[in-house]
C-alpha cells in the first residue's frame, strides 16, 4: 500500500476548491491518510508541510508506531482538547478558509469551531477523502482478497454443520468466526448474519438461539478483516442438504440475478445499471416485490462505502473499486434468500474475490476452489 | 426494563424548550425510546400520539418484532428517503419548531434538513436522550451484571494461559471472546484488549501475534454484552505467576489508586473527586506523569457514555449510574498496568459489578467470588 503517496493526492483536491487546508475527522479517512487506527484524533492537512495529527495522550505511543510503520510525515500535537488546538493552529496560520468533512462531523463541532475561530470560513467540504479512498491500489486489493478467501475456507470448514444442522444461529456465528480468527482474520468485518428458517426473510437479521432444522434456508452474511480492509459475501445454503421445489426455484431466481448483476459490472457502465440486471431477473420470475433492498456496495476500509449500487445510483463506475452483488428474495411464507460475491472492477468486466461455490448445496454440487 | 415509559420522560424534557417535535437520529438512543437495534433509522417523537420511526425496507420486520417486544406503540414510515419523509411530516403537521440531536445528526444532514424545510426551525438540542440514558433502572442494571459476570467468569477459565504463556496476545483475546460467548453473551462490548510486555505501555493496544512470555505483565480490558448493555473492566496479570519487586511495586499503586476511586464514588459527589482521588494516590508514589487517560466513564448502551470521570469533569455524580473506575500506569521502561471495575453509583457509595479477584496473581492470592 502506498499510503504516503496519498496525502498529495488530497492536496490537489483542496487546491481545486477554495480552502487553504482540511480538518479530516472521519477515523477512516485519518487512518487512510496516515495510517493511525484510533478512534479519536483529527488530522489537519496543510498544502505544505506534514500532516498534524491531533490526538489525546492515551494514542500517542500507538499514532507514533502506526504513521512510522505507514511511512508518513505527522506532526503529533497531544491534547485533550483536540478542536481547540486545531482552531489554535488555524489563528496562527492565518487560515482563512478550512475544509471540514461535514458528512461526518456533527453539527456541535462544527458550531463549536466556527464559534471558536470567526475569522475562519469553515468550508463544507463533505466526502473529498472517501472518493478518493475508492480507487484501491495493489496493496489494498491484497488484502481484500486475502480477507475474502479467509472467509471463503472458513465457510468451507462448516460442511458438516450444514448438512446435519442441530447448532444454533448463535453457535454457527461463532464458529465461522472463530475459524476466519484462527485462518489469520485481525477482526470480523461486520456482525455475523446466521438466518434461518423464518428468520431469513430478515435482511439485517442478527443470530438467535433456533437451531438449524433440517427444511431450514439458512443465510449467511459474513466477512473477515485484514488491516482494516473487510470482506463481504453471503450464501443460502439448505440445511439437511435436501432443499425442496420451492426452495431451489426461489434459490435459482436469485443466483440469476446475481449472475446477471456479477455480468453487468464493468468500469465505465452507469452504476445503476448494475441494480436493474439484478431487479430485471427477479421481475421476470414474479419477485419484483421481494427484493427489498440495494444490490451491492463498495467495501474498503469501511464494509459499506461509495458507491452504493442501487436503483438510486448516480454516475459512472470507476475501475480498481471493489463493490458487492447481493441481490435476495424475502417472502414471509416461502424463506429468504441472498446471494452476494465481492469483485474488483475492471476495465473489461470483473474479477471476483468471493470464490466460494454457489448452490443450495454447494459442497456437492461443485468441487470447492 | 421499562421501555415504554421512556417516551413521556422525553415528552416532558422536550416541553421545557421550545420545540414541538424532536428527531432521535443517534441509534442507541432510537433503541433506547422504542427498542429498535437497526443501524438506519430516525425516530420522530411527537408531543401528542405514537412516535413515528423511519426506516427502510430491510429493517421493517425486524422493527415491527422489536418494537412489539419492547412494549411500545409506533408507527412506521418505510422508505428509501428518510429525512424527506421527515420533513414532510413535520410540514404536514405544522411544526415550526423542531429538535435535533446536534451532538450526532451531521452538518450535511442539519443543512438538508434546513433546506427542505424553511418554514422550520431546527432546534440543536444536544444530548437530551443520552442524560435520560444516564441513570438506569433494574432490568438495565440486570443487564449490566450479568454481561459483568460473564466477564468474570470468562477471564477465571484462563488461569492455565496466564500462568503458562506460550500464546499469543490474538489467541488469547479470541479464547476470552469464545469463553464469553459460550457463557451466554450476545456480543463483545468492544474490541478485547490484551497488551503484553511491551505493549502493555499501550492503552489502546489491539491484540497482535506477540506471545505471552513468562515475565510480562498483561494488561486485559474487555467485556460483554447483554441486549446491548456492555459490561467493561480491566485485569492486569503477571505471566508465570512470578511477578518482579517493581512490576508489584507498580501494581500496588495503580490498584491502590483503584481502590481510592471506588471509595470516592457516591451519589451526589462531584464527579471530579474520583479522578482527584485516583491521581492523588498515583502521584504521591510517584506516577503522576504515568496516568495518561481520565478516570473513568459511565457504561450502558454504549461503552463509553456520560459522565466522563477525569480531570476535567464539571457536575455531580447522581445514583444509578454505572461506571467504571480505570486508573493505570504506563512507563516505557517498566511496563503498563491499569485495574478497572464497573460500580452502580448509590446513595450512599457504590456496588461493584465487577467481582474478579484484584492481583497480579488473583487465583493463588484470592478465591474466585
Amino acid at each position: 500500500m502506498d499510503v504516503s503517496g496519498r496525502r498529495q493526492r488530497l492536496i490537489e483536491e483542496i487546491q481545486s476548491t477554495t480552502a487553504e487546508a482540511l480538518v479530516v475527522s472521519k477515523p477512516v479517512n485519518v487512518r487512510w491518510l496516515c495510517g493511525f487506527t484510533g478512534s479519536s484524533g483529527s488530522l489537519l492537512v496543510l498544502l505544505n508541510g506534514p500532516m498534524v495529527l491531533f490526538t489525546d495522550g492515551r494514542s500517542e505511543e500507538q499514532a507514533q508506531l502506526e504513521t512510522s510503520a505507514a511511512g508518513v510525515e505527522v506532526e503529533m500535537v497531544i491534547s485533550r482538547t483536540n478542536d481547540a488546538d486545531i482552531v489554535d493552529r488555524l489563528r496562527s496560520l492565518g487560515t482563512k478558509v478550512c475544509g471540514i468533512e461535514s458528512h461526518h462531523l456533527t453539527l456541535d463541532r462544527a458550531n463549536g469551531l466556527a464559534a471558536a475561530a470567526p475569522l475562519v470560513a469553515f468550508e463544507p467540504i463533505g466526502p473529498m477523502v472517501d472518493r478518493l479512498r475508492q480507487p484501491k491500489d495493489a496493496g489494498e486489493i491484497a488484502r481484500l482478497r486475502q480477507a475474502a478467501a479467509i472467509a471463503d475456507q472458513a465457510l468451507g470448514r462448516h460442511e458438516a454443520v450444514i448438512t446435519s444442522g442441530g447448532i444454533t444461529e448463535q453457535a454457527f456465528a461463532r464458529s465461522l468466526e472463530a475459524s476466519m480468527f484462527d485462518l489469520g482474520a485481525d477482526a470480523l468485518s461486520f456482525d455475523t448474519i446466521v438466518a434461518s428458517g423464518p428468520n431469513s426473510t430478515r435482511p439485517h437479521a442478527r443470530p438467535t438461539d433456533r437451531v438449524l432444522t433440517p427444511g431450514d434456508l439458512v443465510v449467511i452474511d459474513f466477512g473477515a478483516a485484514i488491516d482494516g480492509y473487510g470482506s463481504d459475501m453471503t450464501r443460502t445454503l439448505a440445511v439437511g442438504a435436501d432443499p425442496t421445489n420451492d426452495q431451489q426455484a426461489l434459490y435459482a431466481a436469485v443466483a440469476e440475478s446475481q449472475a446477471a448483476g456479477v455480468a453487468a459490472v464493468r468500469a465505465g457502465v452507469e452504476q445503476v445499471e448494475i441494480d436493474t440486471a439484478c431487479r430485471d431477473v427477479l421481475a421476470r420470475h414474479g419477485l419484483a416485490e421481494a427484493f427489498i433492498h440495494g444490490t451491492g456496495h463498495g467495501i474498503g476500509l469501511e464494509i459499506h462505502e461509495q458507491p452504493i449500487l442501487s436503483a438510486r445510483s448516480v454516475g459512472i463506475l470507476p475501475a480498481d473499486l471493489v463493490v458487492t452483488v447481493e441481490p435476495g428474495a424475502y417472502i414471509p411464507e416461502r424463506g429468504g434468500v441472498r446471494v452476494e460475491d465481492s469483485v474488483v472492477v475492471t476495465s473489461d468486466g470483473c474479477d471476483p474475490i468471493t470464490h466460494f461455490p454457489k448452490g443450495l448445496v454447494p459442497w456437492l454440487s461443485l468441487p470447492m476452489t
